[in-house]
């Protein structure tokens, strides 16, 4: 619990179609407030006309909902997708959005840490790009929502517009086997998305780290936890990471069997927690442990 | 000549060692000015208590110098170091700081173009780590300035308060072989410094573009003329490339020949001709051209 | 014309199921014919039980037909596929295969060469993966051989059959988008497979060079001609590169023209007048210019 | 202890000015004595005029004096470097030259492994390019030999003599800060040159593996033991990895620490400990394990 007068840090994100609109009404308006500017970032894409802005500020934690209305009223006016989000609000119990496609073994290990209180979190809705996995969102009795056509393709707006429905704190992709748009990113930014890479980055960082490794003959095969950064590679943003070496001669599908069942829901797991206890957090385009 | 009411294009920098005090009171003044924020980047070298910030903003000339006072009375009350610049102040003819080490052909090129008139600007002053090329300084009449140690090592401070001292728009690294850290890339950040690679970017990176790729057996050697931006590597920021192939079996020495002598000083006076007339300019991390 | 006893280079490759029956045989009978090994390579690609061999020997130009007869019994004997070739055999005219996908302009480009006489080689045969370019060999009278399925995936061994029936000395890959597997690059090993990679290699070296050098805002485009030297990535192996040069702001589309109607078309015919005029060989893995 | 009769893998390698010279005699004659050749490789240098031979041919144990004998005399008269090994011949305790620079961690490792009986070998000599390490030889009574001048370079045939004369079957490169010329690695080719790259390869290659990838923020670290193969960067050489992962937050120096007393020490001693045992072995150009 947070006292009402002390200052908690608050993560605006704005997506929109140019870049004075965007930057203008919003730090104008939380400079009015008073704020602390602790971190702002701008990009455009430019052919595609969409800019995006996140801008970290700290604020008395009572406060939060007054400018979340304000900025809520700034960004119907101006055409812009305005979020306004704390990592203080919902820090005694976030909650979590488990995005999946097929495999099971890493949201199975963050549902049953969650259910044995290893990972101090709510899991607030599981999103699939296909339907293998809707049983065991049933099974641990959390909302299931598909988001992806016959063929697993994602509509990213609606993932968008779920995540916002069930009040999500942090996105992890759990095997998640799309890519997420830039607009998406910038929505969720500042920490907020948490992806488990089934490779050791930064080698191997393609879709297929088990058999691009093993084609290079690797003795080290491992998994990394990363915050997803608008704009950048992950590299900075790692959360966790967790390996295991083999004897020369053993074959690529017992090296793949060891890296899902055992290694990756380990690195995920323990990813998860560390940002749900705040061990780490983002700050700029780095994770820093938290003091 | 710009009238005094009609928007000017502004760069504010600012380098300090923490990011609340960086940011605050300058947002607060320009936007109490009634600028309109196009960009703002921000960023922090965490373990060496580095922060910078660049702000882009539109105001009408008349006021440039009014902020530029007020930001330096900022500066000089918050131990920030404030640099306010616009590229529209000396359009006509900007001032360039040409920055040598030993080789003569690429700055050459650029104080003979100046001369002839196909490069419409000043030369400011000819910025030097290494003896060398005094001896072109007194031939084309320009300052002199000499930043480096006995063996080369570049006082990067001194650098700085050069440019400051010659009012210069514009830093031309004319195979200029130290690297700016990246505080003086921050103090002069916005598309101001201009740097020659001696390679086709984004092949060879190195200090030795040409011994690279013969060692590969190419047969294009390329020079690549881009802005400096700070935190990033080349890539988006180029300004011009000029190539030239040959036959297989020539000399590296030949081609290094051909390199230095000929296609380098092509390839970087062009480059800044595009800046000088205002064809090409820095929007976010990139290039683009003018409308 | 090369007089019967004067000495000239052969080259035999050799793929087999394992390595001791592939090398002894044939390297019992060419000592035994007095030859000098000038280079000799190996390979393996053990989970296949593919085995490869290379042998670059020098011989009376009378004994060609001899060993050429005796290396096939031996093939026929020992289950390897065997081939002999000399570049003397067809010096003044070589005999090329130009296989091609969709694109018309390079095969266009090399048969214009041909009929012209910049490009001493007769056309023996044109090869597809797709329909598009039949009416391009009609035209030029060039047989035609289709070897891809109504999906465009070649048959990889129908083309080696097709290549032995015509008695193909340089294979041309001319925008033709399939990879050959190693088994076909070795067979035609010895720097007779030459490809056109229509990016500047070695930056961009995937499927869409344009598009990931535009992607990076390069103000240079390339085309690269070399050999395909198996289990090596072309580098050293560069026989021409031909680039253009872009104003900023150019879009993609006539970047992709320029590129594809002038530059690539001359940077294929030029790299193939180089190796069919013996003005570069493969030596070891390198190109080197003929004396 | 091998039969007379049963055949064993010998290695022959050959360094010399040109490919005629080099190949043919010795083909010749290990053809001539009846031997299967099983694998062949050769390089040039061509600039450098150097070239250099690989054969790893199987003969009965009871020739394998003679065979040496008649390629010394081969070698003498040709001008070649020739060598002739079996990794049989001192299977049960093959002779090791533990090749160090400053830090005794890894040949520590080596030699307590050799006392205890873990690493079944004998320590025949240390090399060093600096002094620091005597003591250490003297500690275990290894005989020690000083390659390096007052400046740390090293004198690359007197290590080839120093390897002679001392009869190694491997050369370990313990944290050994020097690279072995091409002459070197080929003159001791065909899985004989072990090295400890203390970074977990393919990432961070370079010669600051622990700065390189803190600079990332990297939470794994590693170390890499891999054969030296001539012409190849390391990567399906590798016979052992072994990593340590961190929690966000620790500091270079104590990553450092880790990484030197307890990471790389284990690396090497298993890795070696493979290569003794004979349970990894190199297979043209990969590790394989042997069944």
């Amino acid at each position: 619990m947070t006292s009402d007068s002390a200052l908690i840090p608050i993560v605006i994100t704005a997506v929109g179609p140019d870049n004075v609109r965007l930057v203008d009404p919003i730090i104008h308006y939380v400079t009015g407030q008073g704020a602390n500017i602790a971190e702002v970032q701008m990009y455009d894409h430019d052919e595609e006309a969409l800019f995006a802005m996140l801008l970290r500020i700290a604020l008395p934690a009572s406060q939060l909902t007054e400018i979340r209305h304000a900025l809520a009223e700034i960004g119907k006016l101006k055409k812009l997708a305005v979020r306004v989000w704390s990592p203080e609000e919902r820090r005694a119990r976030p909650r979590l959005a488990i995005c999946v496609t097929n495999r099971p073994e890493t949201p199975l290990a963050l549902l049953r840490g969650i259910r044995d209180g290893q990972i101090k979190a709510e899991p607030a809705v599981m999103i699939g790009n296909r339907p293998a996995l809707r049983g065991l969102a049933e099974q641990f009795g959390v909302p299931w929502e598909m988001i992806g056509d016959s063929e697993g393709r994602a509509d990213d707006e609606r993932m968008i517009a779920v995540l916002d429905q069930y009040n999500v704190d942090y996105v992890i992709l759990a095997r998640y086997m799309r890519i997420l748009p830039p607009a998406s990113c910038w929505k969720y930014a500042g920490g907020r998305i948490i992806n488990l890479h089934h490779g050791l980055l930064p080698s191997f960082p393609g879709p297929r780290p088990y058999h691009d490794a093993y084609a290079s003959r690797m003795l080290t095969y491992g998994a990394t936890c990363h915050f997803i950064v608008p704009e950048l590679d992950a590299g900075n943003q790692i959360i966790n990471q967790t390996t295991f070496t083999i004897p020369p001669g053993m074959k690529l599908d017992e090296i793949i069997r060891i890296g899902q069942e055992d290694n990756e829901p380990r690195c995920l797991a323990e990813g998860v927690r560390r940002v749900v206890d705040g061990e780490v957090q983002l700050h700029f385009h780095r994770v820093v442990a938290r003091r």
